[in-house]
């Protein structure tokens, strides 16, 4: 099947042969290729991550991919750890042994942003390729990282920080028409998006949901990344960087946590033909970008409606291409190994068609870097300002005693500048309505002036369509 | 905001600088990058595509992705034919003349076999690029182009070729764990899900929704193609190909055309808890290929069933990643000429990092080629047997007098061996069933006894779930 030249490709030093194999994988013909390559990998953390990618290192995968991949050492916290993996040549808690080792490539696993950020600073200094599944630190310093990483002729890659399971940022951000997005919409956490999946089906409380989570494997020992809206955030300003929109100021984004929904919301907004989904939205607009995270109702014959369980998506509006949309598994150990798997072997076939040096650290070290470190650009400008949008509602009332009627809520809302397009029946002391668009400080308001006057107990959340 | 280097780029020569210019718009900080560099493009085909090509060119979007294309020279059949796009200042019906022209690139625009074959085949030869939307050179021939490129250093790029809009198939082809892929449900005819959803939005009769289509400039002038199921077949034989499975045998594939679709059988789909699409599924089996294609009932659940208008879409299921589903829009000219544009950008930043020439075909001339040809595979192993598989069925039953009963229609299908999960209502002469699993040649016997004992006329459409 190969139609492939079947040169065997044991140097790391660029020749015609090389390319030409490296090249083979990269369209129709792809068998074979690389059969003989040997791949060193330092681990950065062996959690349940690192641990995934060394148990995938150690299956057919490699094989697979025609490639065979090496973990030469892991750098970890507690060496005498047990874990559900094949232990590495080198297993330490010392950085700078660590950095002496000989990689083709590095693969970042320990999350957070130190003292992943300094490490891996180093190792791209160093000319070493790095790929990552860590969003916060993509967040917070990828556009430094990236400029770094060009500086000096090596990669930087993290396809698994925002929905992990889908090759679509590495794409986008190789094609400059397709990737003109000025606006996307998103379920960016899995957790969330199982939990109300779970109280949609399973009904029951919150608490339930969550444990049911947490039984999964799914959650954090804190929760509250997950819940609160942290994780989406970091993927939210990840995508903005990405998409060239720049850097946001995180701490005028609107987030809105999970705790408040109950399995009798979800159920209302299915009836109400939605879904209420932990979405997250931004769009380019005046000045900054419109965003906001949290449950949010969507239309039920929408992508993201249909997306159930742990999946993430993600729908892009494009000034070329108009409305994309992608979907898949967004966390996992499992998959997260094998999307960063597949990022390491995009770096090291970059590497060879640059005419790289294999990556080798003790080598880099004699190289001198082809740019300085003073021709590095400076922090970029202020971040953008994200300011909340206006948006549609979906709001349940609560009431301790008398059904207030449509009327009332009409009177109420509208009294806030809102229509009322839909009340639902009271059952249980509650019942849904269906707002017209409103800022949320009008919406928080009129929350407020309802309890006061009325004492209905109101929570209001966003709708898209 | 941008993080690149300030280097200008105007030769195409390898350098560090250039390197690091490529680089720098393949991650996060992207703008400014290339900002002087010049494409020569040489285009194939002056239709509705390659006009929206020269269109796209002509506006915006080359410096938006900061490069600046330029079209030098046009090969058509008609120089003198007026086009709704700048004359290229060559525009040429002589095969030999376009072939003299210096280009960095080619796009070719023509579709079609020939002559599209024997001038890309002459292209790659020489070393220039060719990035294609052409399915049916692909379907056909892309193994043994692609083989070529890799054979002269240069690159064949197709992603417009399925599912235009959307890029998946080069990242897919250059990620080989998430690509292990063994089975894909897919809408990848555009035309024919508008029609499909022009009946269930419109009603109407079948011939009233394709003149709709053929208003909006969605059909061929004969639209055998996209009705038959010829277009879905050559996607779907590319899409076998691209994922590694290999060639399969077109001839044993089973294709139902979706002329037999009324509007009554899409609003039935719908009540029944479904929609009726015009899906393309392939599924890996032992010692072949499961596939066929035809207008097919699928959950309302499903993504798929979210697709309406033109809009195309795919759902993957992988060893490694499980499922993935990625859509948007399948064709249109100006979708189309922005994929193209992004693999002209992709495949010169790839002649770039390999150090090529810049793809000058003068150059190219006095360059020996890498391999001689001799060195090229021969043709692949035998093509792979398509079996259709067991499914499901939805059933139009239609009767000209006595209403059949529920009774009749279980005796009539369970003599076949299918059970019968739920019959409608008649109206207007006829009924649907939900039948079991069953291979088609039952189907179709079952199809020839219920008529030849009944009198009732059945249309069977294959179901998912």
């Amino acid at each position: 099947m190969s139609s492939c030249p079947a040169e065997s490709q044991t140097s790391v030093s660029i020749s015609p042969a090389a390319r030409t194999a490296a090249r083979c994988t990269a369209g129709l013909p792809r068998e074979a290729a690389w059969s003989q390559r040997r791949i060193r990998i330092g681990l950065l953390g062996l959690g349940n991550i690192g641990q995934a990618v060394a148990r995938l290192v150690a299956s057919a995968a490699g094989a697979h991919a025609g490639v065979h991949f090496h973990i030469e050492c892991a750098l970890v916290r507690d060496p005498s750890r047990a874990r559900a993996c094949d232990r590495p040549p080198c297993i330490t808690n010392n950085v700078s042994a660590f950095l002496h080792g000989r990689y083709d490539l590095v693969i970042e696993a320990m999350g957070g942003i130190e003292p992943a950020l300094t490490i891996v600073t180093q190792l791209l200094e160093r000319g070493i390729p790095v790929v990552t599944a860590n969003k916060t630190l993509i967040a917070t310093a990828g556009q430094e990282l990236q400029a770094l990483a060009v500086a000096r002729g090596t990669t930087l890659r993290y396809e698994a920080s925002a929905i992990a399971g889908v090759p679509f940022l590495g794409t986008l951000a190789a094609r400059p028409l397709v990737s003109s997005i000025d606006r996307f919409t998103a379920v960016l956490n899995g957790t969330s998006n199982f939990i109300l999946t779970a109280l949609e089906e399973h009904g029951g409380t919150f608490a339930h949901a969550l444990a049911l989570a947490q039984q999964r494997g799914l959650t954090e020992p804190d929760p509250a990344r997950d819940l609160d809206g942290d994780d989406a955030a970091d993927k939210l300003a990840l995508l903005t960087s990405v998409f060239g929109w720049g850097r946001v100021d995180r701490a005028s984004l609107e987030g809105r946590s999970l705790r408040d929904v109950s399995s009798r919301d979800v159920r209302a907004a299915r009836a109400l033909g939605g879904a209420l989904k932990p979405v997250a939205l931004a769009s380019r607009a005046a000045g900054g970008v419109e965003a906001f995270i949290g449950p949010t109702w969507v239309p039920a014959h929408t992508p993201l409606a249909a997306l159930g369980g742990t999946l993430n998506g993600i729908e892009l509006h494009g000034r070329y291409v108009g409305d994309l949309f992608f979907s898949g598994p967004g966390a996992g150990p499992d998959v997260t190994a094998a999307t960063l798997l597949d990022d390491a072997i995009e770096a090291v076939r970059e590497g060879d068609r640059s005419g790289g040096s294999g990556f080798d650290f003790a080598q880099a070290k004699k190289d001198p870097p082809p740019h300085p470190v003073s021709q590095l650009p400076s922090r970029p400008r202020e971040p953008l300002r994200i300011t909340a949008p206006i948006t549609p509602w979906f709001i349940r009332v609560e009431f301790p005693g008398v059904v207030p009627t449509v009327g009332v809520l009409t009177d109420v809302f509208g009294r806030a500048g809102m229509t009322i397009e839909h009340v639902t029946d009271a059952i249980d002391g509650t019942r849904y309505v269906l707002a017209g668009p409103a800022r949320r400080e009008r919406m928080d308001a009129a929350i407020h002036d309802v309890w006061r006057v009325h004492r209905l107990r109101c929570v209001a959340f966003r709708r898209l369509g």
